[in-house]
């Protein structure tokens, strides 16, 4: 169980509360008043526990578990221990995580100014709002109902967050819209000036950058990541997507809706990301380069060009993911021809 | 037009003002006393604004545009639509940046020390400064005229600031001169101890990093980037250079003037940039390498010896990039002859 | 000699006091009484300084040098100028580093909670420690004897801290145990949830994360670190590793002993570095990786797969060092080839 120092556990809950919060079918004959009290992986889960079976690796394990309850696809039914109670689904690990969220919701210390918190004037701050100590809040800016702003953050003047949306301590946000449900992770950076700069040897002309940023529900943006203002065009955060630790966007990207971009990833200035496309970690792309919807990079891609729908690309630079493949097998052979000759 | 939420506009300027102010020369037979009011894109810039046509791939959008004014190489005078006052320039684009600084100067909300910023007695804060709530300003440090030091930024003890510069929110600095007109982004970490150990299975051994950073006039430094001292010679980065987000500089690094470093970029100890180099995203290099003056890197770039003045490199280990395109194109065949045997 | 305004020296010291610091011996002859005054590189040393020979590559600069000391391994004495006192080690980088540590002791600049701290009327904070300006320490911190904690860094709710740790300015830390000695930079994130979601089409629900960021005794964290907390498993930062500036590590990493992690390394979830492993550079693992104790990849590495104990990887897919120095020098024959086609 998690530790009661950083986490309140809620319930237990009845197999048919959770049946009915996630949406699954309780196989025939389980009784559906029985109560499970936490969550836990199949290999540390005991009847008092509810677990999931997602990954076919993990059959054996299924089998082998001690859980009292188990979300998991009715074909592998047969395949369970006794005395598990089914839950089944097409979709196991999306009811454990929300199982997991109703054993665990999100830690709401409460609503509140503290006093070392410094708002403007002019800010409206909506109701059920939580601003902790130190934070600096601008004149003009308008934060919905529900949110939190964290420790030592910064909002500038003029953002507008939508509701139930939170900042993380230590972040700082300018000309920027944040919409609702959105989470914004600690010592984040956004709206701050792209790399702009006329160019010459007799020195660097900054441009000024004249856009904003817009972040759509849902978003959520992991520590440390830095997020530039466009130049005019706006940079574009679509609903639903999550950003990881340590990302770099620059000015005037766009990213579509429910993408996925794995840490220390580089997006230069004015690309455009399809919808659910997913970036591995440490992936560049270039700048006005347009990456299709669905499109998968594998980690440490390089990407230079346009990438079409619904493609698998890797290595640096891209090229299709097979193609990734077959290249690296070319290069190791090649490398064994060479020991053979130094032999 | 720049959303007023977040942007103050100035203006209507005449030609003949702009036209002075940029260096350019108004094309003959155009009214010096007609006003343009904003600056716009060429496909987006109406009557009232003026415009810039640099890149050669925009001819046709100049020519359908319907911009009042536009900054542009005399050569192309022909192909303006009937009606635009032109401006010419070898450089339109350094015009355009001066003239949308004109348009939108820097934000400068006035001076004054917040009432929460908290500074030492012995520090020295010059004429014209605004200090930022919550601002941490240690003992003994100066700072000159006209400079603003964000919310929540932290001056370690005896740091000296030029005039004109800015420090942004939520940054540190330490052990660090820094000059005139010197912009540092927010969640800027400057002159923490490299990463110096006597490294031994016992236990690594920190080595004490006795140098400083030594930052001339006019750098501009990126949201997130980190800058370690020198371990006794010092770190250094040479005016006019412009570092991006997220990037990584090692104790003892030389940068020269005028370089440019774009994000996620990381330079290992005791490296020399050249002037004028240009290093592209997610680049690495090497520590004790020496990059030669103007020398370009395509990103992702991983350098590990002497670069000579000029060069374009690209790759991992970096080559001559007209050897790293040969590279991929004889990858992609043996990748496309590997393709052919599987079917 | 290190800049006054930003260093403060110890001593003189004698060399017999140094020689007992260090453990070294001094060679016949040399009078244990005599004085030096600071640390100084062979090249920059005079008769005041105590210098180092450690790379057989600068013997040449040791037998020029003017330094009044020198730890060196025995097997130099014969080439050292005439008059030089020498400290016998076979670590002399080691002797070197602890001399300099007794010179420049780590600036302590005096216990005390600053005024404008917040701290939490739960929280216990142990003696001796130093709590610095806008600082938030949150319910139930527990902080041990003698540690500082940065100006405007943030205690999560919970947070326990050792003796003798230090928490630099603007760092954040939840759902995080520290052990002793621990060094924190400035900028560093640690304990925020890891990126883990049930990823779909209609919207990427977020599975909860309920482990901890376990940090053991005389670990060291560069600035701009973010470090995520465990699923239910922890994260580990394992006693005596060195991480640099800018990396990623994710859920559930199991980092070992005496790791070295360099700059901008990103270390995905579930992944095991093994004891004393040194990671270079922009290193990218993926997670649910074994990398065995003493492995050693160069930087810019992408490894997909595990690595044994004691090899060297480099390249992205990494392969064992000499292949994939062997696919650099095939590939470069390639290009050579391809361009004589061009002439």
């Amino acid at each position: 169980m998690a530790d009661p120092r950083f986490f309140t556990r809620q319930g237990p809950f009845t197999l048919a509360v959770l049946a009915e919060y996630t949406g699954c079918r309780l196989a025939d004959g389980m009784d559906p008043e029985r109560h499970v009290s936490d969550v836990a992986p199949l290999d540390r889960a005991d009847a008092e526990h509810v677990s999931f079976l997602d990954n076919p690796k993990y059959v054996d394990t299924f089998r082998a578990s001690r859980a009292g309850a188990c979300f998991v696809r009715e074909r592998y039914a047969e395949l369970a221990p006794a005395g598990m109670a089914l839950l089944f689904s097409e979709d196991p690990y999306r009811c454990y995580a929300l199982t997991a969220q109703r054993f665990y919701p999100v830690h709401a210390p409460g609503e509140g100014i503290a006093s070392s918190a410094v708002i403007d004037s002019t800010a409206k701050i909506g109701k059920g709002c939580r601003i902790e100590h130190g934070a600096v809040i601008g004149a003009h800016v308008e934060i919905g109902e529900r949110c939190s702003i964290g420790a030592n953050a910064v909002l500038h003047e003029g953002v507008r967050v939508g509701n139930d949306s939170h900042v993380g301590a230590l972040s700082s946000i300018s000309h920027c819209y944040i919409g609702n449900r959105v989470i914004i992770h600690r010592g984040v950076h956004i709206g701050q000036d792209g790399f702009g700069f006329a160019m010459s040897r007799e020195g660097h002309v900054k441009v000024p950058q004249l856009g904003r940023v817009m972040i759509d529900d849902d978003v959520e943006i992991g520590a440390g990541t830095c997020i530039d203002r466009g130049t005019g065009p706006d940079t574009h955060i679509g609903a639903g997507s999550k950003i990881d630790n340590l990302v770099q966007i620059g000015h005037n990207v766009q990213v579509g809706r429910n993408a996925v971009i794995v840490a220390q990833t580089g997006i230069a200035g004015s690309t455009r990301i399809g919808d659910g496309a997913v970036l591995g970690g440490q992936v560049g792309v270039s700048g006005h380069v347009k990456i299709g919807p669905g499109v998968k990079l594998a980690a440490k891609s390089g990407v230079m060009g346009d990438i079409p729908a619904g493609a698998s690309y890797g290595g640096s630079p891209a090229v299709p993911v097979k193609d990734w493949h077959r290249q690296t097998i070319a290069l190791a052979r090649m490398a064994r021809m060479r020991r053979s000759n130094e032999e």
